[in-house]
């Protein structure tokens, strides 16, 4: 029955969508399964789904959030310790996996206005009584940046927006150089950690950071305690460590940080913040904004505190004095797994982090608490005596906050075996109330919509597939909008940063999904005190369902790898989303030569000059060479034995499945190709300037941080305007299209013959 | 060689655009003239320059700035006079057109916060020591909306953003009605007089209406009296009349309002408003918005107040009470005239409005200066024995505030003389610092763009022309950076309303061009208090030096219609401006169409229900009938043959003109023609639901109010889904170009023969 609902809505598409094509689905049943099998996988499904308890979600949270849980803290043992127990009870092996990380903490924070008023920063978040957490202050981390350097400076202010590159050009049209001084940024438009890289880069001698009401505050809706929005004395914290160039220790890069690892010297190690950094509040910067003067601030940079936006610098003097204790601190992952019946050495990996960086109740123990779910209930269905094929693994970080130490330790320690068995990761993090949202690796793309199709949303009865593609069909832009309508999947977002998929994806090269529920949970709390149980149970999730939904999707996702005949890997989306990619690329050096030769043009004829006010100062761009045409052919070429390839999978596969499956040693046979496509998309070698990041089709961006950049080799040289470090990416990025395309013709071949 | 001069930038334009083409000038001599004839004109224009004198420009304003100015005001009859008294010092026939028109001014104004805090709003404009007229309080309209209705009203509060027809279908899908209820809306996004209607068609009580600092406050700069930004007690008074369905005088439509014209009650005015409104300012604004609870305000309705902006409705209740002296009030046009030597029945009108709503300086005085100085420096030319060819007359019109009712009677009252011997109307209105800015028929935009090239930026000293070109370049549009780049003539806006060339083209059909410079002026003083000389003259144009600019682009245009041999009508960037509104439409009728079928699937498969977060209220749009193919023939027909005409004309003019001209008997016969031709865009019965507006081309939306329409009976016929009025309308477009195109034929043979 539930097999012929699978596509509920795929009917409806045809008959509506005005004439644009929508391809026959490849497979009508669960990929990676005969119908017989797949009967089996539904019925386990239901009894998986029926022993999920949103009241062991709501306790465990409660328990959970009791105190700050970031990595060192006392709790955070407690409950490593208490983890442990839980994983055991229910019937896994499961044991503390223990790093020696470099963590800092504050030992120093101050913040004053010197000029032209004088003022002092508070620098606290205060108690609430609407918030039972808020007033702990045993073992509380204060707001601070970890990884920012030790610093005692003192300099004229100035405004720099978000405090990306894009803004300092803007500056320069201004004539205005933060060399030697202080600039304050506000939070988004980047990840942190990208402002005071490119504050150094500058020249600045350090950095304030903010949350802007226009982005996160009183602009959005009624703050913290009334709403769920940031209050005025709310802090975002979060670590400035240069993630994109290798995230984990900063002491040990590409090698697990046990405690005999060699380290390098904290002076040596180049991810570490060169310059000071402090997070603050928005009542805190109000004073400091106020006090700027110089020209107004462009209108995008322009935030929603009752005040002229000024740039500087000055009149505005200000001191910034913060001082760390820099601790290896031990971090302990939560490893619990279940060896498969069959295939004990192809593991599903599913991970989630248990650090916070101080209460925690959103991110992460919403996602957590999902997990220790789905862990307890396939514990319940192996009291019945049923086993997973293949060995899972249930995973809890440590230290994700600061720079998924937990998770990037532990791949790096285990890289070898990991890349010879992982199958898939799994990864979920702070999640909410709202729509299903999936990213991860593109051959995974068909299969995660098959279980989305079939995870019934809390709040309306459709399945979480059709409402994540109402959210799309309404309120997305113009190209999601039209793929919602008329596209058989939703299509999936590729993975930059920002979460413990990263050492497992982009290091090791193994296939990864990362899925969470949003949208409807808006508000402040991120990185704050007030990211409690309190703010979570009213605004997050009350009631826990879509913490349910979660462990049923990131269930159903663990389960069905972990017992599939035919690891349930396509190649179709893969393929057209690598050609999308490189369509945009091709677009982007395409507008760049257009724009270079207009505003080359512009700045020849003075136009620049001309158009801007001679009473302000005004330095118009200097010309940039033009953009040369680049050889897309080594990738072009790639794609479309790529395209050819994966089309004859899929279609062998398909009516393979359809026609009862493939014998058990051909599937086994068949599934360690598969499992090596992922891997083969990589190169040991790495991305340009930073080697840690391995994988040649999705990267965090150099300088956008979580931000992904898709074919990131050739993307960032574009961006970057080194032509022949593009044309060597193209042959790279092309070399692992092909690497991939043999393995997918040596898998049609174990299918079709 | 200042002929040799005329397109300075051409030969960089042909060599730089990389392939665009770039059509060789049809008309490299002053368009009208020979050779030898272009020759004398640049020398009278040279000599005018020379006489224009930025201290009258001061002088005048500092007089004219002393006291409020409004029509009925003491000051303002004493200005009128004052101004007679100058044009027939300078050697003009002068005198004063008297007008009585329906004038209210408030007697009550009152409004109170009656829960759930109570505040009463204060509603003046405070004294500042640094702006001497600011504390005048002899003759002072205090702040209010003109044609407001009487009304004592008591409601709850509902915030309705701009108060347009798209925000009222927000509310709906949030489930909000504003029937007996007070509005809040801030003004923008819309003329303000649209605002009051749309809330009385939907059912509400009064209007408030407030400047948000978003839009017109400290968000853009520094406030007043520190900067030029509105201040949080600065007040934007104005009409709030149905000008779009007739301005002037409420109780006289299309007549003008003589002593004995017959009257309309007020009671049966169409154009005055059903409801009461005021205006107030953003700190009187912030109690009110602040009470409202109810859902958050969609993200574009927000502000920059430092609050969460909410819907509402309530829990603020609000007392709204305003009564007015509603009052026949005498409006004072001033009229000069010099005789037209050769062609005194061809006349080439000026205007300016004189009346302001307080001290007016730089509405509308930096303009009215402007105009008085051209005159003068005409008067000096007329000193030597010189006289124009045709007849110039120059209006400094009274009370176009309100309505624009000293222009609008005078054209009413002198219709049939105007239609008969008006070439040209030239307008100007407020003016400052910056890029010119030329709207007006598309027939003159060769012209008017030829007499930019030979006027200079006074801070930069290339080409007012140059510069504008330069700030399209680099702040446009995509469409209009290529336009700037590519093409030979900048492109001239095409006029809806809101100054006084609106009777002059879209009631009678003269051809019209509003000119002025402005971008570099910006503040917030418009129709406040502190529109003074002492903001004018630090913010709007210190030094007059584009007061004097602005002398010389208005003069220039004045002085070569005055003396043309031919009319400098050109008819090809008319045909190509139509083929570009018929585009607009035609893509209008197609997205409209696409964008029908998405939404209804979208109703159909319950998607926006599904998209909505259930925890609030949400009423999906219903379903609209679907949008059927039009037929666009008869315009395209018609457009076709129009290019055809055009470009004929255009070309045997050139070649005549560049071989010496047409004999006087032919040209003055080839004139009259041309005079008709933007006569023939008219038709006496006008658009439909407005028979005053009568141009087929251009007109002020009905629901925008000052924005303009092109195309207006057909684009709104089809905005509003009346299908069978689209078609009809297209008929009435296509016959209104076809004798267009037969006058330009008859022209074409008048050159060519």
């Amino acid at each position: 029955m539930k097999i012929r609902r699978r596509h509920p809505i795929f009917v409806s598409v045809v008959a509506l969508s005005s004439g644009a094509f929508t391809p026959q689905p490849l497979n009508p049943l669960m990929l990676g399964f005969t119908a017989e099998t797949a009967e089996q996988q539904l019925q386990l499904e239901s009894r998986f789904d029926d022993l999920l308890r949103a009241e062991n979600l709501h306790d465990w949270m409660q328990l959970i959030t009791a105190e700050p849980i970031y990595v060192g803290s006392p709790h955070n043992r407690e409950v490593a310790d208490w983890m442990v127990e839980q994983f055991v009870s229910w019937g896994y092996e499961a044991e503390l996996a223990e790093y020696r990380v470099l963590f800092p903490t504050p030992r120093i924070r101050e913040l004053e206005l010197l000029a032209p008023t004088r003022f002092t920063a508070g620098l606290r978040e205060p108690t609430l009584a609407e918030d039972a957490t808020s007033g702990i202050e045993k073992n509380r981390l204060p707001p601070y940046n970890a990884y920012s350097a030790d610093g005692d400076v003192t300099g004229e202010l100035v405004y720099v927006n978000y405090g990306i590159r894009a803004d300092y050009e803007e500056l320069e049209r201004r004539g205005i150089d933060v060399r030697g001084k202080i600039v304050i940024a506000r939070y988004g438009g980047s990840w942190r950690g990208i402002k005071p890289k490119v504050a150094y880069e500058h020249g600045a001698l350090g950095v304030i950071l903010y949350s802007d009401p226009r982005d996160d505050g009183y602009y959005h809706g009624d703050v913290y305690p009334e709403g769920p929005f940031r209050m005025d004395q709310g802090v975002q914290r979060g670590s400035v460590l240069d993630m994109p160039l290798y995230p984990g220790d900063p002491l040990t890069p590409a090698v697990g940080a046990t405690p005999d690892a060699e380290r390098l010297n904290r002076e040596e190690a180049p991810t570490i913040m060169k310059i000071p950094v402090l997070p603050i509040s928005y009542s805190d910067a109000l004073p400091f904004l106020e006090a700027l003067e110089g020209p107004v601030a462009p209108a995008e940079w322009r935030g929603a505190l009752p005040i002229t936006y000024h740039v500087g610098p000055g009149p505005a003097r200000v001191r910034l004095h913060v001082e760390f204790d820099w601790e290896l601190t031990p971090a302990y992952n939560v490893i619990a797994r279940v060896r498969g019946a069959e295939f004990p050495d192809e593991w599903v990996v599913r991970g989630n982090h248990r650090d916070g960086w101080a209460i925690g109740a959103a991110d992460p123990t919403s996602g957590m608490v999902a997990l220790l779910e789905e862990a307890r209930a396939i514990g319940e269905l192996m009291r019945t005596g049923w086993r997973p094929r293949r060995t899972i693994i249930y995973a809890g970080w440590d230290a994700e906050e600061p720079a998924l130490l937990g998770s990037t330790e532990w791949a790096e320690h285990h890289g070898r075996e990991l890349r010879e068995k992982a199958a898939i990761y799994i990864n979920t993090d702070g999640s909410g109330r709202g729509f299903l949202r999936m990213g991860g690796s593109h051959t995974l793309e068909p299969f995660i919509n098959q279980v989305a199709r079939d995870v019934t949303d809390p709040q309306t009865g459709v399945s979480v597939w059709e409402r994540a593609r109402a959210a799309r069909a309404v309120r997305g832009d113009e190209k999601a909008k039209k793929d919602a309508l008329s596209r058989e999947d939703l299509r999936i977002s590729p993975l930059g940063s920002g979460s413990d998929y990263t050492p497992f994806l982009q290091h090791l090269g193994i296939a990864s999904l990362h899925l969470g529920f949003g949208g409807e949970n808006r508000g402040g709390s991120y990185h704050s005190m007030f990211d409690s149980f309190d703010h979570y149970t009213r605004f997050g999730d009350p009631g826990f369902v879509y913490g349910v939904a979660l462990a049923k999707t990131a269930g159903r996702t663990t389960l069905r790898f972990a017992n599939a005949d035919v690891l349930p890997f396509l190649f179709g989306s893969f393929a057209e989303s690598v050609g999308r990619y490189l369509e945009e690329v091709i677009e982007l050096a395409d507008e760049m030569r257009d724009e270079t030769e207009r505003e080359n043009r512009l700045i020849r004829e003075r136009m620049y000059e001309l158009a801007a006010d001679p009473t302000e100062t005004y330095h118009p761009p200097e010309p940039k060479e033009s953009v040369p045409y680049v050889n897309f052919a080594p990738v072009k070429n790639a794609l479309a034995e790529l395209e050819r390839a994966s089309k004859a999978y899929d279609q062998a596969l398909a009516s393979r499945m359809a026609g009862g499956g493939l014998p058990a040693s051909r599937a086994a046979e068949l599934n360690r190709v598969l499992m090596s496509t992922e891997r083969l998309m990589t190169r040991d070698e790495g991305l340009p300037r930073r080697p840690w990041f391995r994988h040649q089709i999705y990267a965090p961006g150099f300088y956008t941080g979580y931000g992904v950049k898709t074919l990131p080799g050739i993307r960032e040289a574009i961006e970057e305007r080194k032509w022949d470090e593009a044309t060597e990416q193209m042959e790279r990025a092309a070399e692992a299209l092909q690497r991939v395309t043999r393995a997918i013709d040596q898998a049609t071949k174990l299918v079709g013959s």
